[in-house]
């Protein structure tokens, strides 16, 4: 997905945002705001907006010299959604249906984002999630690659989120590959904070090595692309992944809620609506 | 009042929507983008956002070569607000006290404007404003000032509010000059806007020379700031005049919806309130 002329001002309001967070120091915060305005001229507009969103935070960390100022808060969001994990594993133990009830939580961990301009409620947004209707729902799809995979790649998000990725692996009961950043970037995942969210008992723990917020093939190291390249099955939660992978020729399965207006159009769905989409299942058999 | 940080990617929301109202030419909009990203950097913030603003609008006449971008929108929301009026004018009518009520549907007028991300509903706007609670009410005040007032200075803001200006205007009965912008801006009101809302017929239009969407002083022309020294009464509509003015030292009133985070911390009020607000009474004595 290309960046749109809407990621620009986003990309601003990312970097006061971040900035604010970083450090209670003004001018700090006015040079990243200088310094992400000037960038904008230069931005090549083809590539994603996980790309160019990458450069905003290389900004905060260059001039805060913090390097995850979203440490603290990835910490806690881990912490809250691990305290929810036995009421949810009781919710997919009752259900109708475990795996669409796991994967339902697995994206309703997908409103923990800092990237956007949105505040969540965990409890409140999960309890939502678990009723709404999919705007895409290609569950059948999902079922069918499942049952057929014997290895699983699975491109983590956000931090807390995490610990409903756990849930769903479990419930999927296959060998799986969860993928995470190379560097702190906004709240997304690395290796430690996977660990932090005992994904380490369920799968094997990778860095895909991009050090942008989401999965840009280009930037990943070559044990990943490997894996990417020979996995029977890929499911990608949340809007970053989505950003790199949506023209990718291979079969992904994409988890995510959408928060902001150009993923939604690019989506064709509305802004809040949940998805579980696949691409190029056919290139897959 | 200085322009906050968070004024800065607020520009550039501003830069995309007046952009993309003005030109359907993409290429044009991502030339407008560049150009306000890469003047962050060289913006004196000491300056008001109107003052900083008036700038983002310049690059905008200049990229697109339009003008006016706003002239249709302005016509339309002149003419749905006249088609208001006489409603309104029974309202006042029919009003316990037709002051307060004249002042609050000058108010609720102040909910069209495109320079913030708000849209907004004329009817249901006004009827919710006509029943909304004041965060600051100095009326006693406002009542006092205009007794003894031979003559009013009334800084006129968006178009299509200009309508429900009028309204207070004839509901007052002094002698009123009425003041708007020297140039388009956004879609506030300049000369002939102010003509087409039937100001005319109830006060004498001129220009404050001001090419900001709002009442920066060091830009006026000398008519304006002979009449506002000797004015005995100034009523100041919207967020742009009580940017440029709210650290003035003579007696003011401000009447506005506070419709963004930053000016709303600086009137000590909660976004969406409303506001009579006096300043410097005393100094006018």
């Amino acid at each position: 997905m290309k960046t749109y002329l809407e990621c620009l001002p986003c990309f601003m309001n990312q970097a006061l945002r971040a900035g604010r967070m970083t450090t209670d120091d003004d001018a700090k915060v006015k040079k990243i705001l200088d310094e992400v305005g000037g960038m904008i001229k230069y931005m090549p507009m083809e590539k994603t907006p996980a790309e160019l969103g990458a450069n905003v935070y290389k900004i905060i960390r260059e001039i805060t010299g913090v390097n995850d100022p979203y440490k603290k808060i990835k910490q806690e969001n881990i912490a809250e959604a691990k305290a929810l994990y036995p009421k949810l594993k009781q919710i997919v133990a009752k259900s109708e249906n475990r795996l669409l009830t796991a994967i339902r939580i697995a994206i309703a961990g997908n409103v923990i984002d800092f990237g956007v301009n949105k505040t969540f409620s965990l409890v409140e947004d999960i309890s939502r999630i678990l009723e709404q209707k999919f705007a895409v729902l290609d569950f059948d799809i999902f079922v069918e690659e499942l049952k057929n995979a014997k290895s699983i790649l699975y491109l983590g998000d956000n931090a807390g989120e995490s610990v409903f990725d756990k849930l769903l692996i479990e419930e999927m009961n296959k060998p799986v590959t969860y993928a995470v950043r190379e560097i702190p970037v906004i709240n997304d995942l690395v290796i430690q904070d996977a660990i932090d969210s005992g994904l380490d008992e369920v799968a094997t723990i990778i860095s895909s090595g991009t050090t942008a917020p989401g999965t840009i093939l280009e930037l990943c190291n070559p044990e990943f692309i490997q894996k990417f390249n020979n996995a029977d099955m890929i499911i990608s939660k949340g809007q970053g992944n989505y950003e790199g992978l949506s023209e990718n020729n291979r079969s992904i399965f994409f988890l995510l809620k959408a928060k902001c207006p150009v993923i939604s159009k690019h989506l064709n769905v509305i802004e809040n609506d949940i998805v579980l989409k696949n691409i190029n299942h056919a290139k897959n058999d």
